[in-house]
């Protein structure tokens, strides 16, 4: 483990300069052909305007699978090891010069990606378009699933105590779904529909509630799923999608939950599974004039899109990128009882064991929902 | 009692073909020289689109003891006897010819204002700001308080059961709130504050926390009535406006209360009191860039706007008219369990109890949050 | 040809009630089984707020040619004969009942979907969407090519005298790019593509210019609509679409011509063609984060679609169904010299020739942009 | 002239290091005291990211004449000695390290306002509201009105050659104008009215042209710069508020120019003089439902804002703050001829004769429209 890659070089700092710490750095890596191994990882100096964090938790993410699995998602390609790991947060160790928002002790969630901050897509504000972001857990640049990351303090954000480690770490899916929710229009009294009971629809599933949608229908293949569902979030409607049903027809069963009339048809759709026949279920369910919010990502090329009925129905085809700007209002939901996410996370391993979680999340049979990577040793640098 | 004007003519049909029926029809009515009497109105025969209502409950409304006391808001003036009441619920007695969409026994609740659907405003749904709106209760057109009124078809809602009839004559101010937090933009995680907890600022409080909003303020100058606030939506924080501090002063108190950044401030103001020192908190304790909606209605000019504040800050200050396309979303509120508003009616009393009724309304040292005036009589027509 | 259906019955009136004319009024059919014919129609009295008209110009589209051999547009079906035509303007000769707007003389131009305004999509101001709009010259509703018409005063919009017949008849075309210009958000100095150098395209192109869009690329593969556009609006930018390049290759050439960096991208693309290689090379040439509106109409089903690049890039895909609030923009844009579109008119034919009209339009070789049936007799009331 | 802040140090940069130039370098500083004088500045090196820069025309803005005779706006106080000027364009005479996108010899213009891009406001992209902006020619940074300007090259925007220096000294205001414009949202076809004919209304008054929008009347009290609008954009309607008549009165003179019905009534106005009565008027001139873009910042308070009617007809009050995003679409007007703003400049003074374009522009009774100092010295870095 000495390519330059698997290090904690997010913004390109080199793995030379080792900080002493309490204990060793272990780390879960891929590797460019498929493999997933535990390495020890140096631990570099924060530079300035970063902090060495000590990585408290980290979610598993279907992404994380996928790199293992496939090599690749979409243009990204596992070219070499790297350590995964996008959905993190942990305890402040040391700041680099120049930091002055965080200090040793802090508790702060991780923003994995980081933005170019030069080019027009920053400028505006969209900094998840930009073209040149440093994003953790995809490779070359290191993630969290280790013990001590640096990151830059400008992509952390102070945790208040009421926030748990596991909650936390649920904050990177959660800013995905509450990108996805501000960019899909979901307002009070209106209905929506939720495509996919995996860990983003569910968490979509509680967004929708905590915006006051109503009422509120969410769709999967799998009745365990659905059950969760509304043991998480009671009042939900599911509808277990019917394979031997075309998706306008499963469409008109669902829009049949919601009383069968268009208006009554759910005004925003959030697409949580990328799935072709999953979508297009979603532009016939939708009400005239809607808006399906496409946020889960699938395959480079879709087919089968019913066109004109888009077209006759006005129907506005959003799709989102992660996240920006999401953080602050993650952490307010989860602090302020506006959203209890915890009962998501299904499994817990040490870090240690970062391997069988991995091999955990890609057996579907095993129904996780979540699986998080904790370590609870007290890490410390030794000066 | 003949003048045609106080009769159920809301579409200017007279009050000529009576109908006869099982009860007397005892009315509300506020007379051009600031009195307020019941009066027997006749019962007219619902017209062609129109229905015959039996009024189960009405909510007093502070724009009806305006027109008591004030004899007009604005340019509405009361130039003659009208009855009053716009925020009405009831039963369906009797369909005039083409109406398909409800038949008698339906339960409904009153969308009180009929807007003339000929001009551009109404072609291009913003029917609210229709220049000639017949709106049940201000003069010239009938109100709900009254146990027959005729209403068109078009502007009644049909009513789940578990809609009981306080909640149903609570749909008319809750829209005026779904309209205001639709133009202020409350969204999941941010934080919101509500000026007035009068019995609009408390719905738009239970809407904001419904919509996700957090950290919730909301101001009064009453103890009493931030304690019910505090009662009625668990979590909110309340500000109790200083009278001896100005309005920036009380804003810098109140930004305290959210953490004291310009990030942590409010990003929505939902102005609920229309007094000009209350709107002024609101632009002063708004965040950089963002709105204040101001759904108060106060008095015809204003004065020390604070504008080069306004104008650095990039504020968006908002204004709305009562509400459009509103009853779906509240009924969805009410049956789906996402808002609970009962705990508002304080007081009910029985449709000929109706002056004292009014009599406790105009009576702030009562403490009344919403009266309301039902009638449980069995009303029919008899044929 | 006495079929009710093929009557002026746009309310559903039937053909009974004949006014007498100064001349016979000749109409353009189509039937069921794929044929075009001219018939004698009857003319008809106006009913309460309806108007009847002398048309003097209606332009023909293409969907006019493809009812005719197609026999349909998606659940649209040539049931039975049915006037062609909804491109008109004309003048009043005869208003009905409680029509107050317009009298005798006026110049008017057509708008000609009427909606229900009973549906939740009218009363939201959405009525483009609304399920059960009479469309003149869609099965069964009657259309404007023949001289007499009746139709809605609330669906008429006067006209200035500086709008000629032609231009007129160009406002519904020109309604369907306002509204893809709405949707798709053109704004001053930023730079916009146009997808397809049709009569749509076209209109789009001078839409974007006179909103002061720039640079703007237009595409074709035909290179003499390029060479008119570019005489259309100097200063376009032409791109002769390469069959054997792909959509991304392509997509690629075209943004060459902005300057080849991401910034330079077209924010807006208007896709007038509805063709789905053209969609496609939207999606790559639009920036990322912009918006592609779908104003063309294609096949049912649409494949190909680059998900993961639309995902990633955050492109928004709109799509709109008509126009809605249209004409009086439009009038504003043609009487004050906003925009130019006489040129469009390449072809004129006398309402007797309106056949050969049709097989002029059918025959792509001919090139002709806009052809129209114009009226010049002086038609009247012969009372 | 020692004292740092008058030095060009907008990024913090003291004074000391001086770069050796072929010609002197005068500048235009106020002082604390209202005075106004010529000052010999030092030249620094640039440091890292920053660039140095011949200033070849800087435009004077009535803020500068603000600042010299009142000494502040708002907050912003002139404390001491300062180089005004901050609607700049100039040549790059050499590079700060880590500079790619420029090169000695580019021709560019000068974004003035420096944000923090630490804050939130910068993160979300509206960094024109950072409120820790280095804004050139504001006290203590260094404005444009010198020979030799240091600037962060991310601030500074490649020009074409076909855009005069002239026209790129006015490419601040016209920012201005474009950030009003998104604001506002004029459209197509859709009537607006521009407040006041001063430099900002004129490019308004073009800009709205340029957006296609029609009918557009501009007011002034000035017949001359009425005058000049009808010159300078034919085809606009000029009104000339009357000092006798209330605001509402002039707004109903104003209104029967657009044919006095609410629906010709202009849907946006841009109101470009900061005036309470201008403000006032534009509301009443509004349509129902309309919106008022407050670009022209005035006193501190306003008074006597028809609040009632401005929350019935439903009003957007919207202010701005400056300006983001704005370079690139100005740059793309001018060079694509979208846009000619090159009447405007009507006087022009070479750099040493700052003092008298001051005083020029501080005697309204000259009737000048824009002042630019311009530099024509062959201006180099001696090495």
């Amino acid at each position: 483990m000495t390519v330059p890659v698997t290090t904690n070089g997010i913004n390109g700092v080199s793995g030379k300069h080792n900080v002493k710490t309490s204990h060793p750095n272990p780390s879960l890596q891929v590797t460019a052909d498929h493999q997933i191994k535990m390495v020890e990882a140096p631990v570099e100096e924060p530079g300035p305007g970063d902090v060495l964090l000590h990585i408290k938790a980290t979610g598993i993410c279907g992404s994380d699978i996928h790199f293992w699995k496939a090599g690749r998602i979409g243009s990204l390609v596992v070219e070499g090891d790297c350590i995964l790991g996008h959905e993190g947060a942990g305890v402040v160790l040391k700041c680099g010069e120049g930091v002055t928002d965080l200090k040793p002790g802090d508790r702060v969630a991780v923003e994995p990606g980081v933005p170019c901050e030069k080019c027009f897509l920053c400028r505006e504000g969209r900094y998840n378009l930009c073209e040149d972001v440093a994003f953790a857990g995809v490779y070359p640049y290191a993630g969290t699933v280790q013990r001590y990351k640096v990151h830059p303090a400008k992509w952390l954000y102070k945790l208040p105590d009421n926030i748990t480690w596991a909650e936390a770490a649920l904050l990177e899916p959660l800013s995905v779904v509450l990108h996805g929710v501000k960019t899909g229009g979901l307002s009070l009294g209106k209905p929506a529909l939720i495509c996919g009971a995996g860990p983003i629809g569910l968490i979509a599933l509680a967004a929708a509630r905590a915006s006051g949608a109503h009422p509120i229908v969410i769709t999967d293949l799998e009745p365990k799923r659905l059950a969760f569902a509304r043991d998480f979030v009671p009042g939900c409607i599911t509808y277990q999608v019917d394979r031997t049903l075309s998706s306008e027809e499963n469409a008109q069963a669902v829009r049949l939950l919601y009383g069968n009339t268009e208006y009554s048809a759910p005004s925003t759709v959030l697409e949580c599974t990328g799935v072709e026949s999953s979508i297009i279920l979603g532009t016939f369910a939708v009400r005239r004039g809607g808006v399906v919010c496409v946020i889960g990502v699938g395959r480079p090329v879709m087919n089968n899109l019913p066109f004109m009925h888009i077209s006759l129905a006005e129907i506005d085809l959003r799709f989102i990128n992660r996240y920006r700007d999401t953080w602050p209002a993650g952490i307010n939901c989860l602090s302020g009882g506006i959203l209890d996410l915890k009962k998501l996370v299904t499994h817990e391993y040490p870090l240690e064991e970062a391997l069988e979680a991995m091999n955990l999340c890609s057996d579907l049979s095993k129904g996780s929902i979540k699986v998080q990577i904790v370590d609870n040793v007290d890490a410390e640098i030794v000066s």
